[in-house]
């Protein structure tokens, strides 16, 4: 068995609950694929940094940040200065990027994917942001450096789609895809459904804290047009930006909207659809109604993704109640395939 | 590039459509995993055999069959005196058996799968009575062989569920799922819903070559027993056998019971429902109300199967439309985990 040196670069709700499970299911999943995985450094904007070569304990790590205090007790060695000054010297074979993303622009999440990888680290992230602006490139960068760089937990957290296309559809061409893919605007239609005004099903998802404060990204669709160009990108060889995207949001959505939908036996869901187009392939994102039946017609946050293949037919993916442990398996089954492929 | 020697045993619709797709798309996907394919013998049950080690032309041997002529002319050597004598004497390095199947049984494929691993042949096949009959005794004998034993087109067709439980969910344990699998009593039921009644249903169906001419099988739910014991034995790790299935078949739905369903918000479907009970796995087939928005609740014959699993909550298939074509891809995408596998 060999050692797997994990570096973590960002430890909100993932990588805490990724280091949780680390000593028990996750670490004997690892070692079944023949890794002793250990983390050998944690970075956090709020609760400073560590950096142990021969493992912190990840118990210790998740008791200080719990308590509201820093991880500096904890490190071995200089100070660690930046994020940037993390990756260049944290004693790892891989690093997880799981760093809160600016969608807009996919970064720092893109710099420090390109940085690590350049080092020689693979890269494992649920950040949408590198697979949306930057696939290409960096993806170039990583074989040329011989590294993986996977990204299941970008959409759709741990439902294997990316994996799933890349090792089990061999040679299929994807022709198009729909899917509901952002879970915030999935929640509100749904509990609209239920007769809640589009004020209350949002204040409720804020409250639940499945809605952010500022729910802006999420309603006016720019999410899921992250994650329509991370498919476009990485399932069909596009070169898309968010900016490219044909967006509508759900705001100017009535109760009125809903019911109709619903009278219509269909649910109003903020769908992504990507198309071949040339060389090219054309993302739009909107409201559309889901005739109930669809396999994007599940209840409340249910996402769901349809491909269209050549050789294959329709082949639909559907994940119920996504939620945090879902985005740390994505981890964990990207870094069973980092160690496979060593 | 090493030649991938393919025997087909059994040419009906997926061996045919296998055939005629193999000189152009499959050949490219096979070629672009290393191997140069070549049908180095076809053996049927009414159209004669023929071995040739430098390879039959397929569509030669198309021509004749589509001629109701026999593949007679086309073989080298001694008469193929049988099935049994065909799989020991075909020089091939893989066995594709495709042939008509006694579901109650499993045979005589089963049969077939035992002597082509016993003779050292890697197995693809899309017949699910070596699944459902024989499925750890079969994969033991595989590994002792050093060689894959792989029937990806057993259940959903090229949908890729076992490659996708056995290379995408690592650590992955199954609790239960919960399928429509067979495509005739959905086919059947979705028309109910549309005004026919039982029998005209049924009747459109034979017509349109969807149900058998004799459909017991389907109706009284015995190939969704013998899907679900499939699912139970290779992604469970069970050994159960179609015998043990608590079965009820939708014999006696009426277009009334359809009509309620429906007023209900549902779909009458036939489910397979298998659940982990201690060291074995109980499964269960019958009619249900499936809710509309359910992944089962797709309209027509789609397919599909909700795995619920521990690390990974429910992950969702649909197959919308699967016909021969997306049979003979999962020949292909198995021939593809044979070609990497040497």
């Amino acid at each position: 068995m060999r050692p797997l040196r994990i570096a973590l670069l960002g430890f909100g709700n993932v990588g805490r609950r990724f280091a949780s499970l680390l000593p028990a299911d996750y670490g004997r999943v690892l070692r079944a694929a023949g890794a002793r995985p250990r983390i050998t450094g944690i970075s956090t904007a709020r609760h400073g940094s560590a950096i142990q070569s021969r493992g912190l304990d990840p118990a210790r790590c998740l008791a200080l940040v719990r308590a509201g205090r820093t991880l500096d007790a904890l490190h071995h060695g200089p100070p660690v200065a930046s994020a940037a000054d993390f990756i260049r010297r944290v004693p790892a074979d891989v690093l997880v990027e799981l760093t809160p993303l600016d969608p807009r622009r996919g970064e720092p999440a893109t710099s420090h994917v390109r940085l690590a990888l350049r080092r020689g680290l693979h890269v494992v992230t649920a950040n949408k942001g590198p697979v949306a602006f930057a696939w290409r490139p960096l993806q170039t960068l990583a074989a040329r450096r011989r590294r993986l760089f996977l990204h299941e937990g970008v959409v759709m957290d741990g439902t294997p789609l990316f994996n799933m296309a890349r090792r089990c559809l061999p040679g299929i061409t994807i022709r198009s895809f729909r899917g509901t893919l952002n879970s915030t605007t999935s929640h509100i239609l749904g509990r609209m459904e239920q007769g809640r005004s589009a004020s209350e099903a949002l204040r409720e998802a804020q409250a639940a804290g499945i809605a952010e404060a500022d729910p802006s990204l999420d309603l006016e669709g720019w999410d899921a047009a992250v994650k329509g160009c991370a498919l476009a990108n990485a399932l069909m060889g596009a070169s898309v930006r968010p900016s490219q995207v044909r967006r509508r949001g759900i705001g100017g959505i009535t109760a009125r909207d809903v019911r109709a939908a619903t009278a219509a036996g269909s649910r109003l869901r903020l769908v992504v659809r990507g198309r071949r187009s040339g060389r090219t392939v054309r993302i739009a994102v909107g409201p559309e109604r889901v005739p109930l039946g669809d396999p994007l017609s599940g209840p409340g946050a249910d996402a769901a993704l349809v491909l269209e293949t050549d050789l294959m037919g329709e082949i639909g993916l559907v994940e119920r109640g996504g939620d945090v442990d879902q985005t740390a398996y994505a981890v964990l089954s990207d870094l069973v395939a980092v160690a496979e492929a060593r």
